[in-house]
């Protein structure tokens, strides 16, 4: 009888939590998804998955455990209030708060020195339109000082950046916190970096963004819903973005799943994603800010861990509430 | 008759140029090189270059004073020891260290989180194999502690990098200098900052590199001759080198002349560019480090107040020592 089935797991982070979990665990390692090997009984009492598996209704009643490898546990909390049954669940503290900072904090320099535009040109070795602007003394705006916001924070000054915040809650006190629409006045560069609530989606959008200085380097590292990509490129085709980068899409998955495969009928937003990602003022990354060595080496350590503790005592170390 | 004529000079250096300079000065702006244009005199008797114009041998005794719109002055000091005629030269002051030292990092961070791949595999949505590297924590060494070098000390320090220093001549007080060698085998990442001496030429050759752990990153944004791309290429393929960046290119004018025009018999540089040129871990920009609108305001300013200077005292402010 195995004691844990790990979906959703890729080659890197397979190693990793083998090197971390305990050699008496029968753990087994898959990489679809529980619906893409679709079983109608689930392997193990105890499954672990990342943030795209849906597990059957079926398999509640089997289950003693659940642990998302990430650090959102919507989904489970979801699959736990429909399926009416109490399962433990289980989700990952901050393990790559940095490794996404550093990647935003990368996207602003390369927009702010005209970074893919400088290598186009090395083929013709000109420098025509090619100055660009520096970090040091110029604004930037943290929407949203969490985990990743907090890590942004540190990274600007450490680049001698001038640094204020947004935030429902402020907890920094080294930075100056004020309103969305006094900071997006004020800034030269804007972070995304706030979590997506019913409160947060859209709140990035066209009236809030125009009031900006002309030029401004908009960043999105969160998620696309808080800032729609219509209202994004309207802000570039009327000069009041200069720059754009963008790790995280409306509708994500259809947007994956377009890119990965079939590439047919593409829909609003992979249309106008078409239609800016090669220009020279706009950076799209395949939702990888998180893909780093440290963050892959941290999740794997955490998740051996969670997994670990949860054989012994039967909870999780963190806990998804009520489930 | 022109009072002086401006060489190699680009549309937005131009108008800031012209902003500084007294209207009563007669100054002409060409966007070529000295030898792009091709005269067998010299069209006045002050002349100002940057970096890649070879000055015909013909032409040194019909020249009164010569302007490089640069930090660096090897090239001029080369060919007064070799025309054998003092001409008065003169070079800028201090007006791009923090541009450079924000690419140098730039070129770090793009490197280490492999966002060339990123960029091109966004295409597909993939993120097998883009796992990068953080900065934190890791271990810069910078060759060369000047003023470009210390800048740089200041923008790792302030990414929480481990920083060690290489000089002849140390001066800063929170880092530890380190021998050559030893800084070598220590590093994750080596940023060339050094000027171009005979001592230093050719100096972070195979043997030497060859010493660092597997994976270094390796960044020149210093001058081409002090890293011969021969070597570079070689550990490149042998694995010791984990990602390389130039900005600076040995033979640097014949590399420029090549990419910008007539692309034709490529010389050994050039052949072992275009072999590394499209790679995901190689990052090569066209000189273009110093070129942000901070540095250009100053470095005009200072090209225009060295230019008038000179008009009226027939010496530079900063002289070309043994000119």
């Amino acid at each position: 009888m195995l004691d844990v089935v790990f979906y959703e797991m890729f080659e890197e982070e397979k190693e990793a939590i083998k090197r971390f979990l305990p050699k008496d665990v029968k753990a087994q390692f898959i990489a679809q998804t529980v619906q893409g090997q679709n079983k109608s009984f689930p392997p193990a009492k105890v499954i672990s998955i990342r943030t795209q598996s849906r597990i059957p209704p079926s398999w509640a009643p089997h289950l003693k455990g659940i642990l998302t490898r990430s650090q959102g546990y919507d989904h489970l909390a979801s699959y736990c209030r429909e399926s009416g049954i109490h399962i433990p669940c289980g989700y990952l503290g901050d393990y790559c708060s940095r490794a996404v900072a550093e990647q935003a904090v990368i996207a602003m320099m390369v927009l702010l020195r005209k970074l893919k535009k400088q290598i186009r040109v090395f083929e013709i070795f000109s420098r025509d339109r090619l100055t660009g602007a520096e970090c040091r003394g110029r604004h930037a705006l943290i929407v949203g000082v969490g985990c990743i916001g907090a890590q942004i924070v540190d990274i600007a000054q450490g680049l001698r950046m001038e640094v204020k915040g947004v935030d429902i809650a402020p907890k920094l006190k080294d930075i100056e916190y004020v309103s969305l629409n006094e900071g997006i006045r004020w800034a030269d560069v804007v972070f995304c970096a706030c979590c997506l609530t019913e409160q947060t989606r859209g709140m990035l959008h066209y009236r809030v963004l125009r009031k900006a200085r002309k030029g401004l380097i908009f960043i999105n590292i969160a998620r696309g819903e808080i800032s729609p990509i219509e209202d994004l490129e309207r802000l570039l085709s009327e000069g009041i973005l200069g720059g754009l980068s963008l790790d995280v899409y409306e509708q994500e998955s259809a947007v994956a799943d377009y890119f990965k495969g079939h590439r047919r009928s593409a829909n609003a937003v992979i249309k106008k994603i078409l239609k800016l990602k090669d220009r020279d003022g706009v950076l799209f990354t395949p939702h990888n800010a998180f893909n780093t060595q440290e963050a892959l080496e941290a999740k794997a350590r955490l998740s051996a861990q969670a997994v670990q503790y949860f054989l012994q005592k039967e909870t999780f170390p963190l806990a998804v509430p009520n489930c």
